[in-house]
């Protein structure tokens, strides 16, 4: 039988300290494509953290977008069988009663009609690398206590968020700690986006020299982005998705969580932290 | 001229702490709709705050994407032109290089193809209002007392939260401040679709004689969901965004942010909330 998706995922990871590295088994929030289809016509996917609740998340997705108004016009939801191992557990069929109208014309206007490849989370890293892309800068290195100065600077250049309290940043900084460029939005990807797309523009693409600090959880596609964009180190306040993880480690990206006080949890790419700071404290 | 949309938004709130209900302006994010055509054709759509960097976003996003590797490729990229006034500033044009290839059978396979209509603020509400939702149960009433209870309730059924700190919860109250059901997930629109697939299976919606909480940030979908579902309050420890409060207003939903301690702060619907506490204490 193929292993099912998990709800929660177990890694070692390091927490950095000033004068400390100290190397435990933490959980991660498991993160895998789901696909609904609907009368066999695929009509989504959404990122979801797998589990029991499959059923119900895929229900409460056709009834919130108008696809279903009642229990009663579903015939039978249940996990897809006619497919790869790989996307056992992460592709929901809905048969909808014969007499359940399904308006595919609005339907294929309005939400993405994804193939069935990739619906798992080995296809969708397999999706970014192939791309081709370079691994992020093996050379760059960041001393800790750069890094752990980077909240304040971010929180500090947001004076957006200072009144309204409600949008994500995303900010680009150099290995001695500047501020190069801050974006915000009330998206979490769109103010990756918008550091992106302002490189881009600049044509300072790839990102090589610099570390990306978001101000929310670093999820999949956050990671997609900043390893596109050729960073070397994506860094948050908050926790990252196992298949976050599963990709930086994949690809090489230095991937930072908890990043609160002098304290930051590494998940990936640790040889990018310079370790002088502790032998320094460990000599005394 | 149309009148553009605007990354602040100034609104008149009400503030609720024990014993005192203050008004005073509050600003808020802006959330307005945007969608970046390709050659003329609609690739994506995505919620954001609008502003001067709506061009990096959409650059941004083309190159994570794949769709661009370079800015060379890209021709010219601007706002829109042969739209609709209220559409002005909702849609970006790009052109890119005669000979750089636009794989539209993957594209159309891979993201929504949404057509034109409702590419603003007051379309998105439309869309909504189509649907000829009755207003959520205007008998409904909260006692402030129990509203401030509920974030420590909700963390306290976080088991998974406690272990990893990377999901997001939705979790439905009755007015007495009891805990009906919780759905956690790394997506906050998926925990909220959750909650709600839980209620239809159960036969039981419209939800009309409960609070849902959420731990992220109330944007305009996740109100448009719990419209849909006919939940007559929705609170959040975080800020709404200004799309939220306009649709929540005009469709007779409560909205609370910031309910943090013994406070919280009053978006919309504040016949709501049972003002007998306010009487009592003034009364000492």
């Amino acid at each position: 039988m193929a292993k099912l998706p998990r709800t929660m995922a177990v890694t070692l990871v390091s927490e950095w300290q000033a004068g400390d590295v100290r190397r435990f088994q933490d959980y991660l929030a498991g993160e895998e494509p789901l696909q609904v289809r609907v009368n066999g016509m695929p009509l989504t996917v959404t990122m979801r953290t797998p589990g029991t609740e499959d059923l119900e998340l895929a229900a409460g997705w056709l009834f919130t977008e108008g696809i279903v108004q009642h229990r009663s016009e579903v015939q039978s939801i249940g996990y897809a069988t006619d497919i790869k191992p790989t996307e056992q557990g992460n592709i929901v069929d809905v048969q909808l009663q014969p007499d359940v109208p399904l308006d595919t014309e609005g339907i294929t206007r309005n939400f993405a009609a994804t193939s069935g490849c990739g619906i798992c989370g080995k296809g969708s890293i397999d999706t970014i690398r192939s791309r081709r892309l370079g691994r992020p800068n093996p050379a760059f290195r960041i001393d800790p206590q750069v890094l752990w100065n980077l909240p304040a600077r971010l929180q500090e250049a947001q004076t957006v968020f200072g009144r309204t309290g409600g949008l994500h940043a995303a900010g680009l900084f150099t290995p001695e700690g500047e501020l190069v460029v801050l974006r915000e939005d009330i998206g979490r990807h769109n103010a990756v986006d918008k550091v992106v797309g302002w490189a881009m523009m600049q044509g300072s693409l790839p990102l090589s020299n610099y570390v990306l600090l978001v101000s929310g959880r670093g999820g999949f596609e956050i990671i997609q982005k900043a390893i596109v964009a050729g960073i070397p180190v994506l860094a948050s306040v908050s926790a990252p998705s196992s298949l976050a993880v599963q990709l930086a480690r994949e690809l090489g990206l230095t991937l930072i969580g908890f990043l609160r006080g002098e304290r930051c949890v590494v998940y990936s790419g640790e040889e990018r932290l310079r370790p002088d700071f502790v032998r320094a404290q460990a000599a005394t």
